[in-house]
Formats: C-alpha cells, structure tokens, sequence
C-alpha cells in the first residue's frame, strides 16, 4: 500500500516509480535515541504539540547517520548535500507529558539513487508503550535543492547493517 | 485508497471503520487564511523547518472554526472539548521562505461521530504556487482524553455551507 | 543605568563604551504589529511559553524595518548584512493566552555604527492591558559574523521619523 | 511583594529595592546540563534562533531542579505550585551551530519567600567556550497565577548545597 502512495509522489520533478520503490524497499536495524520531553513542547492541553514529533523523528535521523557512520552536518559542509524533507507523517496513539523520557526508534525503510525513506516509533521508556510512529521521504538535493544521487559513500553506510529484501 | 488508511486506524479505542467513512466522506468549502513566514521558522537550510507547516495547518483549523462561527478555545473553556491529533500528514513540494506570505487554505473532508478530518493546502500568495499539502485526523475528547460525540451545534456549524457527498 | 549595562558589554569584540551610548540614544515612534497567539506556543500552564515573546520581538523588528521602507530580508539577500543579537530581555507582566489579539510596539532605542537597539512593548488588544515589554541589543554582521558598519541609507530609512535625543 | 524582588527594576511600576536583594543573594554550585543542538533550533542565519537560548535555561532549571532532589513536575502535580517567569536576560556571545555539544550550567543566585533568580552559562563542549549567559527571576503562583510562598521542602531542598552570602 505504501507503495501506491509514493508511486504517485512527484518530488521536485523527480517521478519515483512504484515499481522501483519494492525493489529498494529495505528494513534496516532500529537506532534508540533518547529524548527528554521539554516544557517547551507542551501546549494548554496538558501534551506535547504535535509538530514536535517532527522534531523527535529528526533527531532520531541524526542519531541514525551517526550511528551509521557519519554526521549528517558533515554532509551539508563538505559535500553540499542536502536531505530535503518530501513528505512527512505521523500518527498519535497515546500522549506524551513534560518530562517523559523517551526512545525514538529509527530506521531505513527505502532508499533509491536520490531518495531516502525513514521510519519511526517513539515509546516511553518507563512503560515501553508505543506513543507514536511515522515516516518520512527524503530527496537528495544540492545547496540550490537541484535533486542529486546519493554517493555510494553515505548509500554503504546506511545500509552498513541492513539486509535488501527484494 | 484514505479509506484503507483510516481503515486500520484505532485511535484510543475508538475503531474507525472504513465504510463509515466512504458515507461520512463530506466536501466543505476552503476557508483561506494569510500567514507571513517567520525568521523563527526557517532553518539553516535557508527554508522554513518542516515541523512548522503542522503548526500553519493548526492556524488554518482554528481560523476554520472561527469562520464557521465559533472558536475552538470557547469549545474547550465552555464545554471542556478538545480536538485531540490522531494523525498528521504532509507533503511538501516547494520551499517556504522568509518573509514569504501564505494562503492556508482549510476545509473539512470528513466528519464521524467522534472523528474529524480536515485537509489542508498551502499557496504562494505572490505566485499562487502550492507549496504543501496535508490533512490531520482527529478525535474529540474530553478533558481527560476519554472520546466524546460531538454535540450536535458544533457539527451544524462545521457543516455549515458544506455538502455531503454520498 | 542602560549606560552602565551596555558600557560593558563586549559583542564579538566590539566594545560598546558607555559614553558613545548617550550620544546616540533614539526615541523613534513606535511601529504596531497585530499577533495573534497560536495554540502551539502556549504550554502546560495555559499562557504562552516565556521564549516566544522573543519570536514576537523579532516579528516586531522585522516590521519596523518594513515601515520604515526596506525589507530585512533584502538586507541580508543584496547586501550580505545580518542584525545579530547580542543581548535580549523580557519583562513578563501579565500571561499571554491562546487567541489572544496582541499588539507587538517596536521602536529604535539606540543607534551606533555597528549597533541597534530596539525596544518592545505587548498589549492585549482588547484591554489595551500591557502583558510584556522588553529590549533587544544587535550587532550589524557580514555572512561570516565580522562587525560591520550600517551603511547610510539603512540608517537614515531606520532613523526615518526619529528625533534624536541628545 | 514584587517590591521586594529586584534591586533596580522597576516591574508593574513598583520600584524595588536594591537592599532587600543582598540580604537575599545566594551562591548555589553550578548544576550542568547536556543538550545538542537540533537542526530545528538553527534559522537561516546558519546559527541557532535566539529564543531557543531561553529553552536550554528551562531545561537547565528542570535539571537543577532534579539534582537537587525534587521533579518541577511534581511541584506542578502534587503541590499546585508554578515557578512562573517574571523576567528573562541573555547576552549572546559567540553563535551554536547545528549538533554542537554544548553544556547549561545553572545555578540560583536569589531567593525569596516567593521569588526565585536563576543565573545560565553555556560552553561548548569541545572548546569550553562561553557562548551565552543569563538569568530568568520567577515568582511561585498556584494554578491561578496568585503568588505563593515557596514551602520550606522546596527551599530547603534547592539551597541544598548553596552557601548563603549575607
């Protein structure tokens, strides 16, 4: 089904083909990351505002690179590449309160020659409840956000420990 | 294909069911509202953050209340109803920038007894180029999270100029 | 007692001598600005959380610039100078609340050849009730955070209706 | 009772008096706090936004808050008590960048029956640069916002370890 979804993503004109999608489908190991729920990400409700999830799964991707090998900040100042965000998504299943600790799960869940594809589950690490997952698709782009191939160097890291399922 | 998506979707307990949701499938008009980027929102990439579209979609759902005749801080304060964040989707297909000014345009694509679902589009107002585009799903609460239907005015209002398309 | 502050204050390595402080101390006429709150920057207390003033602020400065014929972003896109902030400070006096009306004065304070100062004052539209004022210190930068002295017409636009005090 | 707080502020136009402030100032150690900076935190300046600054002093405070034996949560849940922000500073002095390391040292250098003044440094890890300091007074309210004595468990549990100065 996912695939249906992104077969008709269009992304900077770049047509990601369904077909190519299963193909490069992949399920990387989960990285854990830690976070502390800020009093800042509250609203009036008494929970965590829902864009801050967003913010979560960022995190969980940065951690992801650098689990696997390299800092993603290295990646935008030497190689002037860019992993724009194409398509976000998240859904809440239980809320997060001030001061909760969390681990965000990330991994690999797609990539092609200029596309990546990123998932997420966040649990509290108390009751180990999942709280929250998503996804979100990433093109590579250049500083001007002209879509560019990944180079083999960041493809073998992040697949470092993952196994192609086609 | 939403009605797949929605299909599985347990959302505190609440079980949505995909035929409900073909006949509760509803088209409402746009409600349009301006917002001007902030330095705030960007990102060193030189473009707005991708957590923040969430919160200009949270800026066109209260603006579509407010247009439809009532605010959603009076249905919290006076009836003790919250409109609790199931799901956020959104894909994004040109960058924000600063300074850049916005149309968030709103509408309500589906109503159920406890669920509401609003689908959203973001323009260029200089160029009219559509930048994002998204939907949230929702359940009512109450204070304390627990599902609740909601009451009859507050869905005539929402309804209000729209048409129910089955 | 600003002089004694600002005497000594080292931006960058810029000292900012006390005695050139009074000679250019400003009164500008203050700029108005409406915002109104949104939900996601409230938190758990019900009021706004206390570092989103300083976005308000920025929303301010951002307009005083255009009220006085330019527009921030075209300083830093054609010129390559950037206002940095070398200090702010809040005073809270009321809470902010979600949907509030606010109206966010801005005004020049103070004015060197590398250096602006500008003050802020929020009301609640409605009440006309002063919830919050403060002050912001700024140092004019190239793109690579080296001091630079505001270029004539910047400080003429910026000086525009003001009076200078001394 | 704000009279009392700030020795030369001026706040709702009570004057306060410089005196009572000595008697009250304190020296508590220095907690320290670790947090990385988030893509989310930097603007398009390339640096981080400046009122993202007042976040990291808020988590600073919580951590202070539980190094020294109580959650600030628990304050809020069990006692009805908020420490609500009167007013907030920061001197900026040299930027953060993006997945910089950096280190919150936090310490109370006042205290009252009802008001409490934090003191912020924060390094860069790596450098032990000073990049920002500040200070945020708060005043203890209940729910509604009326001041409240802070009671003898929480004063006595966050002069802990501190060393009055009088």
């Amino acid at each position: 089904m996912e695939i249906e979804i992104y077969g008709r993503l269009f992304v900077s004109g770049v047509f990601i083909s369904s077909n190519h999608m299963i193909e490069e489908t992949i399920a990387s190991n989960w990285t854990s990351t830690e976070v502390r729920v800020r009093y800042a990400e509250t609203d009036q409700m008494g929970v965590v505002y829902y864009a801050n999830y967003l913010v979560w799964f960022e995190i969980g991707r940065t951690d992801f690179c650098l689990q696997h090998g390299f800092a993603y900040r290295d990646m935008e100042q030497e190689d002037g590449l860019y992993i724009m965000v194409a398509e976000a998504r998240c859904r809440y299943k239980a809320p997060a309160r001030y001061d909760d600790e969390l681990v965000v799960r990330t991994r690999l869940t797609g990539m092609q020659r200029r596309v990546l594809i990123f998932g997420y589950e966040i649990y509290k690490q108390r009751t180990d409840e999942l709280i929250a997952e998503g996804e979100t698709v990433h093109v590579i782009t250049d500083r001007d956000g002209r879509p560019r191939t990944l180079p083999d160097k960041y493809r073998e890291l992040l697949l470092g420990k993952s196994e192609i399922r086609n």
